[in-house]
């Protein structure tokens, strides 16, 4: 058992410094592509013997140092009773948006087991298969709410910001119920096996950071203070969130992920005791082979001060990335983490 | 005449703080939607006396301290020779995108005067007009690259990360020819009489620092130092730019804008001896009245020990937004400012 991940999480020291990626999973793998081929996107979410296959791709051709979970954040979505559709082209599309008391009373606070079972079966699997930790995950509650608000992905946002300021109280009741799903959705995760838990709030930053503290941190704070009890270590990701990286410090997170915008040094001096993850552009995966292995050295250079690091990249990996530069910047990163140049 | 917005350039004491709103002339006011109506975006953009009326509405109707000249970034990238139309949902493209050497070679430097006389026409008629100062503006060389390079607007900006990353010398030789260009516009703007220029870079927040700092801020330094001579305040609006914003201040100018994501606090410690434009959330402008106010108020507050400050949206007014919560925002900026509590 490769448990790097885990001990980086945690801040204790490390051999070397393990590296997995967001999306590592997904349409840049030949691999993958083969398997989604013959499903929709929701019938491979909802397949478990699928979602093993995929989740296992990246760790056997790549020698990543964690797994994740093969899922979509807007599944407990779906289960909470708001009717969810993907669309090739335009992403998810939740064709009922909520809007109003009437349709968030409608919701359901969704059993995890009873009906998300089979992301609780595909964690069961994956341990029996797994040589490296397995992370499991979630949305946090204003990314998912962004989602049932604007009925799917938006620019803006101006449904979701309408709502916050001018009907604050039904926001507030809608982010309740999504963080009561959320937090039992990921103790479910915990007792089905998984080694650690993201919540990925990729949309915060679109917040002000007044009200990234006001309408979206306290139920960050909920549900890492309800998974207190299972011991695992809790990584938050706020996207695009440099400004509100002291903010999420209290979160209570073991580990803040970083995405590629914010200096990772500066984000250390930040972070302070926490361990960070992150933050390559995906982009710079393009770069020549001696240039990319530069870009890691100086990345982790930058974080060698962190209370733990687990480099990542900034964003998910975009699907025309070429795996084997993928490849180059995982050898890269344990080749020169385990140089006492760089650390 | 009204040079409040100038002084607050120039870090000088002003009685209140001066205020204008990025796309102050635009689609949220119905004055704007009657002109529209009648002509495209691009007729409307090309007829001087056209641009000279919608660019005074939000002058006569809300009470800003600046007018910012009607048109788009793009035009001048229309004048180097790049096909632009504008789509109604899809916004602007360029049907012929330039990704080659070839493609960069049949480009040309404008004459502004000859190729864009029409913005130059309007900057002239204004001046007749106006009681208060007229910003001119154009687009930074990497915001402008990127609508080229990717063939209009982008969600992740592939096409252009992937060139600066593995064909670094196209992508700078491209850099220049539309530094070139946009040096020479803005020096044209300055002798029709534009009394302050504003540099766009919409999408500079894209980039992680570093490559913020090879790629795109030596040419906005460029621009900046060949503007020296007009003696017009300089101002610098890095979107999404938070993390860019201590590199920002080696361009030169002598207005730093601030998007909605950054404490302005904390804007003003790094900016030292600079002015600051913003930053409140368009989208607040939703707020009820009271709650209005006091964000303005806390906002003018954070301000308070700014070397100058301007107060703006922190990105384009909505098109949605009642032009009446507008001038809530703009009376509440110049009643509150006018008080010492706040400043």
């Amino acid at each position: 058992m490769n448990d790097t991940f885990l001990k980086a999480c945690r801040g204790e020291k490390t051999d070397y410094t393990p590296i997995w990626m967001m999306r590592q999973a997904g349409r840049y793998l030949p691999e993958y592509q083969k398997v989604r081929a013959n499903f929709t996107f929701l019938e491979l979410c909802k397949t478990p013997e699928l979602c093993v296959e995929v989740t296992l791709q990246p760790v056997d051709i790549l020698g990543v140092d964690a797994a994740i979970l093969f899922s979509d954040i807007l599944i407990p979505m779906e289960a909470m009773g708001a009717p969810l559709y993907f669309h090739e082209g335009r992403g998810p599309i939740f064709p009922e948006p909520v809007r109003t008391r009437e349709a968030l009373d409608r919701l359901i606070v969704p059993d995890p087991e009873l009906h998300t079972g089979f992301v609780m079966e595909t964690i069961r699997l994956l341990r029996k298969e797994l040589k490296v930790p397995l992370i499991g995950f979630s949305g946090a509650p204003f990314t998912l709410a962004t989602y049932l608000i604007e009925g799917g992905s938006s620019k803006v946002f101006w449904e979701t910001k309408k709502m916050m300021f001018t009907q604050p109280d039904l926001f507030h009741s809608l982010m309740e119920k999504i963080t009561a799903c959320t937090s039992l959705y990921l103790q479910a995760q915990a007792r089905a096996g998984a080694q650690a838990l993201q919540i990925f709030d990729s949309w915060a930053g679109v917040l002000a950071p007044c009200d990234f503290e006001e309408f979206a941190l306290p139920y960050v704070q909920k549900i890492i203070s309800d998974l207190k009890a299972t011991g695992l270590p809790i990584i938050y990701f706020a996207n695009n969130g440099a400004t509100l990286l002291e903010l999420s410090v209290q979160s209570g997170a073991d580990v803040l992920g970083l995405d590629w915008r914010i200096d990772i040094g500066d984000a250390v001096k930040v972070v302070g005791n926490r361990a960070v993850q992150g933050n390559i552009d995906p982009f710079a995966l393009m770069l020549p082979k001696d240039k990319l292995r530069q870009r890691i050295g100086n990345l982790l250079h930058g974080a060698r001060n962190a209370h733990g690091h687990i480099f990542n990249l900034g964003h998910g990996i975009h699907q025309f990335t070429p795996p084997d530069q993928a490849k180059i910047a995982i050898d890269a990163v344990h080749e020169l983490s385990a140089n006492h140049k760089y650390r």
